[in-house]
């Protein structure tokens, strides 16, 4: 009997990095009909076992080399830092015909690694836009990539490993599309980043004026959320900040202080008027 | 037979305002065992016939005095303008022995409408920290005050009657506590005001950067929900800010220019050790 075709088109997918992004995407991989085969690596090797005890990867790997050799996709899913250490190590390991993607949230820094390594025609980034404040393999889930936009950069790849790659994330119920790799991180610094550290300020100022998070209502509470993220996911992201990311809380600031002065001189058209606008913005989605 | 005491504690409840709050607090009151008779007004007569075809209220009244007379609780659901014209309304047809409330998310305007026109020992006021940026009748929902913190502020009322009233809420699942209305509304313009406004700001920079909201993911989404709050709701609330609103954008103006300062600067330890302080802030309700 002929073996049936793996329903996202890998038969086995290697993931370095099992926490939040990685360990879900292994839940979902094998939650597929039929699944492929995932193999697993965490620098965390509890994290590793549980993953293989819970069924998300059908095998744990000693170490990222182990894991990639052999996988026809090497999906890296650990933050940025460790993101570009490990592309260095795929040169030696990777199969022919592999294909290597990741799921960093900015790409020019992956794109630069990647090509430094001499992997340009075997990379085809992605940047799944889902996530959430908790991290880790603990806060894993089958469905964290559905219905989720992910940004799929290519630059030195074949429109087939492209296409490849796309019906990877479509099998995943997940939504690609296309992106320059600068127009993506600078997307990104005022998407994604600015949302972010807006977030750590607001909560700093609540915090600083006796403020308890408990005492938010629902709107506080969303606007605080991300102020629950991981520094050590960030921390990587920052070091490779985007212009935009500067620019935007410059522009934020500005705004903000605007704001004060309407509300301190009661000037409710200008208020009205603005939160019009923003209405609008924000339901044009 | 003896009619069934109501479960609320009241047996004829008017509310005035049937939108998102109002109709929402009408349908939780119209959903206990055994209900209470509910008289609903609103000033969008199509909104009154549909609440009371869906059988969220027992009748609609033809104006606001039509549905307080005869009521033994009162509850003023509208915007914070409209509210304090009609209190003053209310003199002339409470009944005997009959309280007022209102759900409206400042306490000292309130308050000060109320003792003006000689009310103050039949007002307990209440503010219900829930809501959502969809507003109106069709927004509504049984639910909304279930768990929901409902501040609770009553300076002239008797003990008895404010704990009348602290029954009613919990009878709906919600939170009912205690607070002083300068405190209250001080705290508002941190928990509530601030996060709204820092939201509409956020929402400007994006949209003046060309980010469409439909490139945000989940994180972004939560961050700017609030800019799509009604600037009707909120216009009321804006004339009568609290002096914490204004101080709060400045700090928050200087604390994003502060975190601009850090990036543009990679200082990483800084941006690291201010995010896990806000982690352990908000993580701490």
């Amino acid at each position: 009997m002929a073996p049936e075709e793996s329903a996202c088109g890998f038969e086995r997918v290697a993931i370095l990095g099992l926490g939040l992004m990685g360990g879900s995407l292994a839940r979902a991989v094998r939650a597929l009909h039929p699944p492929s085969g995932v193999v697993g690596w965490s620098p965390d090797a509890d994290e590793a076992r549980r993953a293989e005890k819970e069924g998300a990867i059908s095998r744990a790997a000693a170490d990222a080399e182990d894991a990639a050799a052999g996988a026809d996709l090497v999906v890296v899913a650990t933050p940025l830092e460790a993101a570009l250490r490990l592309l260095t190590t795929l040169p030696g390991v990777l199969a022919p015909g592999a294909l290597v993607t990741d799921v960093v949230s900015l790409k020019v820094p992956v794109r630069d690694a990647i090509r430094s390594a001499g992997l340009g025609p075997r990379w085809v980034g992605s940047h799944p836009m889902c996530g959430g404040e908790r991290s880790g393999f603990a806060a894993s889930r089958v469905d964290l990539y559905r219905d989720a936009r992910v940004w799929i950069v290519a630059e030195g790849a074949s429109g087939d490993d492209v296409r490849r790659l796309e019906a990877f994330w479509h099998a995943l119920g997940a939504l690609p599309r296309w992106i320059d790799a600068e127009e993506h991180d600078t997307l990104m610094g005022l998407a994604s980043h600015l949302p972010q550290l807006a977030a750590n300020a607001l909560a700093r100022v609540l915090e600083e004026a006796g403020v308890h998070a408990a005492d938010l209502g629902p709107g506080g509470r969303d606007a605080t959320r991300l102020a629950g993220s991981s520094p050590e996911v960030w921390g990587g992201l920052l070091a490779h900040a985007p212009v935009s990311l500067g620019r935007g809380l410059r522009s934020l600031a500005q705004h903000v202080d605007a704001l004060a002065d309407l509300v301190e001189r009661r000037d409710l058209e200008a208020l009205a008027s603005w939160m019009a606008a923003t209405r609008t913005w924000r339901e044009n989605r």
